[in-house]
């Protein structure tokens, strides 16, 4: 019988150190999601959501998501486009070791770029390797070449190490294209750290407001119009969703908390509605 | 105190003739997902995984999701651009009568069309609501403006009435382009409809076969290399999709139902892996 094997070692790296160099803070983003497993239901997508909160929460504004197939064509064409469009821009998925991962050499054919292995990258995955050292040192030159794959970026990459205790970087090509996995746990651990140190962030975030009517859509409808038409100067933005049968949630976005809720209170008198915090 | 309502009454409507003409199968599609909703982290689309479920099972080849705002310009281009590019394509959101669902007059300008009236939608939307007539007579006309908004479409679009009990139809443009709604209760009774009945599918529909192994990814990967290059011509893709910490789940998919089960013991000998019906 096979002695169990022993828990792995804590190892921890440093990370990368922030840029001290003031940057335009990002206001518009994008994000595309590459996979082929979602575009056939094999898998649904949870990460652009998870990336819309973190956007909407930070003062960004998530312009779009597209999801394409693990293609090269399709990855360069819409890299380049998004880049090219919008501040900051992520990619999910397609960054692991096998055939279909097809994401780092796609991107640096987008960015006339060759690829280059990263020497801090096969380090840091070596370490934490350590533990099943054995078991790593028999597998074939084949299989070891496919692991190297994961630390072969496009050569002009930025390589950003946002975690202490992962090797997975985050790299970020043209200042603002970052490369992210497509595995749920890992995508909100490096997304998270990436935005909450490495992104010049908007001075100023968002206040969400949300009142809940049971009356139709149609009869709420002149007063938001209106009241849209009021407070588009102020930045106020007024979205309304209906929950089929049940009734319709408003929604107020603006930066000035008070004057959100002031309005709110305005929405509840006039639609007979009710403050909600979570979506009926 | 006022009486209690009474029960809404069952009203049904013949549905649209399905075209008898043969058409060309539908062999690739796209999903437009319209909403602010959507890219600010308030609500989580679920109606593009639903789509591309949908879309497996019959044969159909996702190609793209976007998620845009609502927004006229982008409506338009995005929605050009995905029908020129694919056979088939739905929208989803910005179909109710408030002033942030611009779907209906957006697709008129892409598709260069005035808006006009739907007197069967009218008519149907009218009879669903008689149990709340004596409501309904208290709106103003701007409410009632506001409402039958909700049946302007494009001048020359199809209005496909998919349901017998649903007043909601599902409004075609160039014979391709489908909007839904994007309350999912009624995205999908509308879209499974849709698909069923209204939609020239393939004859051949996909089989998936999935393989989970606790080896690493990078173990797998030569021999998941050789296999997809064997199997290629034979319209066999082969998926890799680690979960963190746990394995690798192995995609196959064909339409040879035998011949991927075939390909799916060879996977579970070599990978050391077993069959599974659902994704680790």
């Amino acid at each position: 019988m096979p002695s169990p094997s022993p828990p792995p070692p804590t190892i921890t790296f440093p990370r990368s150190p922030v840029p001290s160099i003031p940057a335009r803070p990002v206001q518009t983003a994008a994000a595309l999601m590459i996979g082929d497993e979602i575009l056939n239901g094999k898998t649904q997508d949870t990460n652009s959501h998870h990336f819309a909160l973190r956007c909407f929460e930070l003062g960004i504004e998530l312009k779009r998501i597209e999801v394409i197939p693990d293609d090269e064509a399709e990855i360069v064409e819409a890299a380049r486009r998004l880049t090219a469009d919008f501040d900051f821009v992520i990619t999910s998925g397609g960054i692991g070791p096998t055939h279909d991962d097809i994401t780092y050499p796609s991107l640096a054919r987008a960015f006339n770029q060759d690829l280059a292995m990263n020497d801090e990258v096969l380090s840091r995955m070596a370490q934490k390797s350590m533990y099943r050292k054995e078991w790593l040192e028999q597998q074939t030159d084949e299989q070891r070449t496919a692991r190297e794959r994961m630390a072969l970026f496009p050569s002009q990459a930025e390589v950003l190490f946002v975690t202490d205790d992962l090797w997975v970087p985050v790299v970020r090509l043209e200042g603002k294209l970052c490369v992210l996995p497509g595995v749920p746990s890992l995508f909100r651990r490096l997304l998270d750290n990436l935005m909450e140190s490495y992104i010049p962030l908007p001075a100023e975030r968002p206040f969400r407001h949300m009142v809940f009517t049971t009356l139709p859509e149609s009869s709420i409808a002149p007063f938001l119009t209106e009241l849209q038409r009021r407070v588009k100067g102020e930045g106020v933005r007024i979205g309304s969703y209906p929950s089929f049968q049940k009734g319709v949630t408003v929604s107020l976005i603006g930066n000035n908390e008070a004057r959100v809720r002031e309005l709110g209170e305005e929405v509840c008198k006039e639609i007979h509605g009710t403050v909600v915090v979570k979506d009926a």
